[in-house]
């Protein structure tokens, strides 16, 4: 185990949790010392990170728990829905797990969601702990409790709040990212910076490089503050009535992305990337921060390697997406705008305003699908 | 509006919800004043009790939301499970609901679970509020926040903690309800005295024939009394790690009755009349309380019209649909069971005593299905 493990404390009253983050902590059994007592746990994982990690993690649990199921689900973001909900509580049923079962998220987001989402649901609720094995889920989904599945109708439309018990970030799982996946993760690296914290943007951009390498003290710092920005934010606005929106910088425009090219054309991330250079623009023609400053933005998310145009969707198709995103209050758009380096406001913006941004941005369309 | 209306608190820090108990307070609009503001609500009933109050219910709402959206779903509890879940989601997303649409749920116990269950999930979580329309929805399920659907594999198994945000109780709608449900549901109006208050018990038995014959001041009395205790226990432990599980008195017996006769063969009040002189019995055998308060608490539950024998299961039947209830603890049974007069405690028993006493009501068991 490496002798230097980080933590951060997500602070929600009898909700509170921590979030450790080192190298090599997936298979040490100390990381899961003290969870709540069961004779059994789950680990939730897919058929991509299973092979890669499952039997490290089921040989550390077998130390703490008599018996280790291993449910094993399909890989991928179109299976984030209820008939694979419904397959984790037949096994779960059929393995007999009882309400003090532990259930072991192993995987990205989309896994973290469906484990999540299980076990606040399983019998009314088990405790549950998230191993993140992406750079996005170790950096977004790990912290702030958001689970859902996906509806016909919408991304994330079904799901609740549930706080894991405890989150353990190996940044060693990052060595088998694709190197796609973890350029996606930085987007919300950035976007971190850009919203509350202008420091970490340039400390971000100062060490793209060493991140993108996956050196382990740069990953552990980029994990390490962007959890701790993320749960500050989610401490003071747990369920999203107000505060934690501006954690949406980039997402309107990003949703309709990937709407539009359809799930799996571009990886959140990359939509995110994407997202927040349109939502700075339209941050600067509502005069709330001048053009130097996403000028900056822009040049940050380039060089990580992320897409700065939007595909070509056309305008109407465009805002014609973004209308359908949930964040809309009674058929009112809402966005997170910048307001200076590292500052941020929620306001609503003119429809004259958001076209004038999204037709900038697809004259120079980028392409249909990320490379 | 009925000139008296009683109100109870449940106290769950920021849960923190209030039950208004009354005659016509169903269409009253004051009954609804002060919910979070909204411009849409949807209401989620049933084919049997939306012809009965859903246009009152509508009428009072609209002075309220500029849209009444209107959810029917098929009346029984064999809906109670993920398709018609998915129907209510299907039908608020078709409307347009967005996070702030407020959901009430107008029926019993399946329309509670239900519609409380999706408005957990909605957008992760919106506001929800129960206007329970048979008694033992108002006295048991409109307390506490337990919602849930069935799984193939058992009663219940899906589910969320999920406090509404208000109770609206008209006991006038008691008037429409078949004399069979409301006898279950006195049921759980007797259990209350049971397991923690001798002297309601005493008022519960000296009034039978009021609330049999639905008397208005009677009936609010029954109510408000069972909810005030309910809602006392349930303050006391919201997620039932302990305290909680009194409320289960009667219950391993009757969910061993009721999935043995599939469900609707028994009503559930139906089921926890028996289950209650089962689990008295047994105490009984543990040495906790005297055959004389055994045969008290039979003669008020044969009084009010429940059963005091199983069906014909079978000893060995019946011992193994008890065994597979949730509130098993790693294969262990336990159960609720009274040490005197409004008093219980929570062991386990040896099974040996278990089937003892499923013997001796087994040998003259009662009919497979109710009348």
């Amino acid at each position: 185990m490496s002798t230097s493990v980080s933590t951060v404390r997500v602070d929600l009253g009898n909700r509170t949790y921590s979030i450790s983050i080192g190298s090599g902590i997936l298979d040490a059994p100390e990381s899961y010392l003290g969870l709540p007592p069961s004779s059994a746990c789950a680990i939730v994982s897919n058929t991509t990170v299973a092979p890669l990690f499952a039997d490290r993690l089921a040989a550390a649990l077998c130390r703490i728990y008599a018996k280790v199921h291993v449910i094993l689900l399909p890989d991928g973001e179109v299976f984030k829905e209820w008939t694979t909900l419904q397959r984790i509580f037949d096994e779960l049923l059929a393995a007999k797990c009882d309400r003090s079962t532990t259930i072991f998220a192993l995987g990205g987001g989309v896994i973290g969601d469906l484990a999540g989402f299980a076990a606040a649901c399983y019998m009314r609720g088990v405790p549950y702990i998230h191993v993140p094995t992406t750079l996005l889920a170790q950096v977004d989904s790990a912290v702030g409790g958001k689970t859902a599945i996906n509806h016909p109708r919408g991304k994330n439309m079904i799901g609740v709040f549930n706080q894991p018990t405890r989150v353990i970030v190996d940044v060693d799982t990052l060595d088998n990212l694709p190197q796609r996946e973890l350029i996606a993760g930085l987007a919300e690296v950035i976007k971190y910076g850009a919203i509350v914290d202008d420091e970490f943007l340039v400390w971000t951009d100062r060490n793209l490089s060493a991140l993108i390498a996956r050196d382990k003290a740069a990953s552990i710092e980029g994990v390490r503050r962007s959890c701790e920005i993320k749960a500050r934010i989610v401490a003071e606005d747990e369920r999203e009535a107000g505060r934690r929106a501006i954690l949406n910088f980039g997402h309107t425009f990003a949703h309709a992305i990937e709407a539009g090219v359809g799930y799996g054309g571009w990886l959140h991330g990359e939509a995110v990337g994407c997202g927040m250079l349109m939502a700075a623009d339209l941050s600067a023609r509502a005069g709330l921060v001048d053009r130097a400053q996403v000028e900056r933005l822009a040049r940050v998310v380039r060089e990580a390697g992320l897409p700065t145009r939007p595909p070509p969707l056309g305008v109407d198709r465009f805002l014609e997406l973004m209308r359908g995103d949930k964040k809309a209050v009674a058929g009112e758009m809402k966005f997170v705008l910048l307001d200076g380096p590292g500052s941020t406001v929620v306001k609503f913006v003119e429809s004259g305003m958001v076209a004038a941004t999204v037709e900038s941005f697809t004259a120079g369309a980028g392409p249909l699908r990320q490379p």
